[in-house]
């Protein structure tokens, strides 16, 4: 797929825009600031704040449930090998859940585990009582096939929400699924935090992953958003994603969404998030997302940057998915 | 919902089209005839053609089955209540049964049955070895939750497809449901059998419901299709429509769907099934579609009509399910 969207973005059409309002509030949420681009017209959404605040709730609901049942959420997170994003993923996740007090468990296995032993590991955190969210960390080794070891991990504890149960029940209007992807949550909670109205809005979600695009697409619709997927096999994209009021973009793939491609006042979710080579950081690369940034700025009403966009929102909603499961597992409520 | 769309249908916008090629092949299939009208531009789709041709291939093959492993395919049918409609959907689903050599089962339950005896019901033919389909006629009495009735089916008797787990799998890019909603598979079935292309095609679907308009957008995704979902809260639905190479309408709101809705060379599939008052029949009622057949066989390239389309091959595609879930559970191929 990635291979098509790259042949994509090569392609450049010069076409003339028709003009419609911005599907915002007039009035600005706090998250939202100036850009500091000399043709601004868009305000940048920042996802840190959306996230410390979601953060600063979480950790006094589980202060609460601490004095109330003298428990804590717990997380169990599978990690098999050493890829170096995920043992960073995996950092990040464990350090944010000692921000809230959510107890994390990290099982490490080598690269070289079998099927087998991942899936006495998860069931073990099935039966394991002080767990309540499990995450088993993407991408698995080649040799192992990922849709049984995600199929392993219990209804009530799976927090990604990747389970064919729970994605069923989001897909399917008048049902509620136990836990909803972190990264759709993410884009919805930012939406809803910048005053941002979905229902009715034309929204286009790019690319159609199990992690992101997929369940955006069936959240933005639960919204009632009137929602197009474009994906690989998409002719002229741009056409689709011009009549957007509501652009939500996950591929990995740098700078695929140009300015060109934007309605003028959209509000644009970037959920891409690629390692690039950059030789002015200390690091030697960056994070970068789907959209050119420097060209949405100026066309869209609202943007979410990468990073410090729905990342840091992504990650608050896996601790609010863990601290829901413990909620329902206690039986406790505020 | 439908309170909405019959708001929707009385707005009617006099705009110009844009004409692009038709999507189907220049060699038209032989289930597609010249409609009748003066005007006709449109090949009307021959639903009970296509359905004759699928019953009498799954005939051989069940003949087959039975020569082979001396089994044939179960279908069993639970039907609370006595509503005209659902006692008419089941009599052709056991006629349909028969046609074919499937055997079928159907238990009546009365309208004031308690939701755990239709628990009971669907556990028992869970468990009955020569059951190999089961379908819980919907919609079921207001004092059952449908969702637990549902969910009770076994995920391999679900030839229905409307259990979560079957849902998720069609949803989850790379996975496999076991079962395919019925509505669903025909509409693909038709577009297959009609040389339709569907990869890279814009379609619409007009309509949310987990028994068509959900499950159909998410085959068209799978079949690489740029799918857009229309629905009571779209405004003006027909740009979107306007937009379609394929449009798949299920809302049971009769003329919905009108002429300036369509782009030229459209293939239409109506989905849609209401029956409305009609003196000239010696029924004194008839059944008819989403879409205005007479507007739209001046504009499509391809029709389903209503009734005569998309219903046969649905009732067929419940025929097949049956017959796959037969085959798996006696793992027998031909």
């Amino acid at each position: 797929m990635r291979t098509g969207f790259v042949s994509i973005c090569s392609r450049r059409l010069l076409l003339s825009f028709t003009s419609s309002p911005p599907p915002v509030s007039s009035h600005l949420s706090h998250y939202c600031a100036t850009a500091n681009y000399k043709q601004h017209t868009a305000q940048k959404i920042d996802g840190k704040l959306i996230a410390s605040d979601i953060k600063a709730t979480l950790s006094a609901q589980i202060l609460n449930m601490k004095k109330s049942v003298n428990k804590v959420p717990g997380l169990g997170v599978v990690l098999v090998g050493k890829r170096k994003d995920s043992l960073s993923f995996v950092r990040i996740k464990k350090k944010a859940c000692e921000q809230v007090g959510i107890t994390s468990l990290v099982v490490e296995l080598p690269e070289d585990s079998t099927e087998d032993e991942v899936l006495d590991t998860v069931s073990a955190l099935n039966q394991n009582e002080s767990v309540h969210g499990i995450l088993v960390q993407l991408p698995l080794p080649d040799h192992m096939r990922e849709e049984k070891i995600i199929n392993a991990v219990s209804v009530k504890k799976d927090v990604d929400g990747f389970h064919p149960v729970n994605m069923g029940n989001l897909a399917l209007m008048g049902r509620e699924p136990l836990f909803i992807p972190c990264a759709s949550r993410g884009c919805i909670e930012v939406l809803h935090r910048s005053s941002v109205e979905i229902a009715g809005k034309k929204a286009v979600v790019i690319g159609t992953s199990k992690i992101t695009g997929l369940p955006t697409s069936l959240l933005l619709q639960r919204y009632d958003a009137t929602v197009s997927v474009v994906h690989a096999f998409t002719k002229n994209p741009e056409q689709t994603t011009r009549e957007a009021d509501i652009l939500v973009s996950d591929v990995g793939v740098p700078n695929l969404v140009r300015g060109h491609w934007l309605k003028p006042g959209v509000v644009v979710i970037d959920m891409g998030s690629t390692l690039v080579k950059d030789c002015s950081s200390s690091h030697g690369c960056r994070v970068t997302g789907d959209v050119c940034y420097e060209e949405a700025v100026v066309k869209a009403s609202l943007v979410t940057p990468v990073p410090g966009g729905v990342g840091p929102v992504t990650i608050s909603m896996l601790l609010s998915n863990t601290a829901e499961a413990a909620k329902r597992a206690y039986k406790w409520t505020e």
